[in-house]
C-alpha cells in the first residue's frame, strides 16, 4: 500500500445532535463547515506546508463557524457566559501553546500558537490569556460573539434539566462539543489542534481535556497526533492522548488499534468519546463510541470525505 | 528484602538556594519544614489511614510553611501578586482534583482534594477556583498572606535581571519551587500531590506542570505515583510523570531507571528537574539534576530522612 504524502483529519465534536432532531439544513451546514476546514488545511498541505500551519487553519474555520462549539457557537456556562480552551502541538519538537478560560479572544487556537511561539509558557489562563491576546494584536471581541439562538436554549434546556436533577438524560449535543484537527505533512511533521467551549451550564472556572497536553491534545513525530472530544475530565484521568502514544510506541500497537482500544476504554467508563488521530505513516483513524461524530478526513491519496453518523 | 508496609517521600522543590548562599538558619527552617510534612503524612500511614490521605496532610504542612514556594511564602508574579497551582490524585481509582491560579485559598491542595470529591469536575481556574473554595467553605485568606520578605527580595532580584536581559542567569532558587508528596498505604493504594506559586516575576495567568495529571502530579495503583519540581513547561512537553508511568507499565522498566531516564532527559533539555516517586512494592526515589533538592523519605523500615544537597 502507497502511503499517502500528506493527511488530514478533523472533528466537530462527538456532541452530535441526535438523529432523531437534527434538521436538514443543520447538517448541510455542519458538512459545509467541515469541508471548507478540510479545503483550508489541505491547501496547506498541498503545497508543501507545515502540519502546524495545516491544523490551525482548520480549526479556524471551525471556530467561524457557528454550528460547532468553538469560538462563535461556543456553548453557555451556568453564568451565561463563555469560557474557551484551546491547545496546539508541534510533533517535531514537542512544543506547544494553550490557553484556558479565555473571554475575549475570537480564536483561541491562533492565540494558543503565539503562546506556543512566545517560547517561554506554555499554557495561559483567564485574564492572563486574554492580555496575552490583547498585547499581541489578536482579534478581540465582545462575549456576545460566541453566543447563538441554539447554544442558549440549550442552556435553557440544560438549567430545567439539573432543577429536576436529571442533567445526565441529556444529549451528547447538549452536554459538550469541541473541533480538532490533526495533520501529517510531506516533510513527515505530525501535529494537532483543539479548541473547545467546554460544556454547556458548566461551572465558572473549569477546564477540559482539551488544552491539556496527552490529554485531549498532543502530537510527538515519533508515534501520532491526536485530537479528543468528549467528557474532558475522563480524557484527563487516563491522559489519553498521550496513552495513546506510548502504546503505539512501547507495545507496537497500530494507531487504529490503540485508539479504538482508548475509545472503547472510555465507553467502558460510560464517557461519550471521539478521538482524529494520524500516525507518523500518514495513516488516518477516526473512532468514537457515541451515535456520531462531526468528521472528516482527506489525504493525497482520497478526496475529502465527510461524515456525521456511522 | 522485605517490601515496606507503606511509604512516604516528599519534596520542597529542586530550586534550592545555592550552597553558597544559605544561611545555617534558613537550612535548619527547612530541614525542620521537611521533617515536620514527614511526620504529619506518616502519622496517618502508620495508622492504616490513606495514601490520599497522607500527601495531603504532608503537604499542607509545606504550603504552610514559608520556606517553600506553596502557600506562604509562594513566588511572586509579574504583578507583583500570587496565583497557585496545586493538583491531588488517587491511584486507586485515577480520580483527581486540581487548581490552577487561585488567589484567595489558603491551601490550594485542600481545595484540589475537594474538586476531586466534587466528582463532576477536575481542574478549576482563577476565580473559578478561588468561587468554589469560598462556597465550599475553605479557608480564605488575603493575597498579603502568602508574601515574604524573601520572596519580595527574589522578585526585585528577578525584574532586575530581566531589565538586563539577564534573566536566564537567574539560580534555580530564585526561578522556581514547589511542594509535593507521593505515598503507598498499608492497602497497596498509590496517591500524588504537588502545590507551588510557580516562579518568580511570572507572567500573569501562566500555567506550570503542578496542576496538570500526567505532567507534575501523576498516582496509578499499577504502577507508580509521581510529583515533580522544575520548568514545568518542559514536564507538560514529555508528559513527564505520565510517561514514567508508561515505560514502568509498557517496557518494565524499574522504577528508579524511569525516573533517572527522565531526569536526565530533562538534563539534556537543560531544564532543571526533580521528581520524587513510589511504585506498588513501596519503592522511593528522589532523582534530580540540579545542586539540589528539598527532600525527604520515610516508610515502615526506615526513619524519617530529610536532605537538601548530594
Amino acid at each position: 500500500m502507497t502511503a499517502p504524502e500528506f493527511s488530514l483529519a478533523i472533528h466537530g465534536g462527538c456532541g452530535v445532535l441526535p438523529r432523531s432532531t437534527i434538521t436538514e439544513k443543520f447538517a448541510a451546514d455542519v458538512r459545509a463547515a467541515l469541508h471548507a476546514s478540510l479545503a483550508a488545511g489541505a491547501a496547506i498541505l498541498r503545497d508543501g506546508g507545515s502540519a502546524l500551519d495545516a491544523v490551525e487553519a482548520a480549526v479556524v474555520v471551525m471556530e467561524d463557524a457557528a454550528v460547532f462549539n468553538a469560538g462563535h457557537g461556543a456553548a453557555f456556562n451556568e453564568a451565561g457566559g463563555h469560557e474557551l480552551d484551546a491547545a496546539i502541538m508541534d510533533g517535531r519538537t514537542l512544543e506547544a501553546g494553550a490557553v484556558t478560560g479565555a473571554r475575549a479572544m475570537r480564536n483561541p487556537i491562533r492565540v494558543a500558537r503565539g503562546v506556543m511561539a512566545s517560547g517561554d509558557f506554555l499554557l495561559l489562563q483567564g485574564d492572563g490569556a486574554d492580555a496575552f491576546a490583547r498585547h499581541n494584536g489578536y482579534d478581540i471581541v465582545p462575549q456576545s460573539y460566541f453566543g447563538t439562538d441554539q447554544r442558549r436554549q440549550m442552556l435553557a434546556e440544560m438549567k430545567a434539566l439539573a432543577a429536576e436533577g436529571q442533567a445526565v438524560k441529556a444529549n451528547e449535543a447538549q452536554k459538550h462539543g469541541t473541533v480538532g484537527a490533526v495533520a501529517r505533512d510531506r516533510h513527515g511533521n505530525l501535529a494537532a489542534a483543539t479548541s473547545t467551549g467546554g460544556y454547556t451550564n458548566k461551572p465558572v472556572g473549569r477546564v477540559g481535556d482539551t488544552p491539556i497536553v496527552g490529554a485531549g491534545t498532543y502530537a510527538n513525530n515519533a508515534t501520532c497526533a491526536v485530537s479528543g472530544t468528549g467528557k474532558g475530565e475522563y480524557f484527563i484521568r487516563k491522559v489519553l492522548a498521550h496513552e495513546i502514544s506510548a502504546r503505539i510506541q512501547y507495545l507496537g500497537h497500530s494507531l487504529e488499534r490503540a485508539t479504538a482500544d482508548m475509545v472503547a476504554e472510555l465507553r467502558d467508563w460510560q464517557c461519550g468519546a471521539g478521538v482524529v488521530a494520524v500516525d507518523r505513516y500518514g495513516n488516518v483513524t477516526l473512532p468514537y463510541n457515541t451515535e456520531g461524530m462531526y468528521r472528516g478526513s482527506i489525504t493525497s491519496l482520497k478526496p475529502a470525505s465527510v461524515a456525521i453518523y456511522e
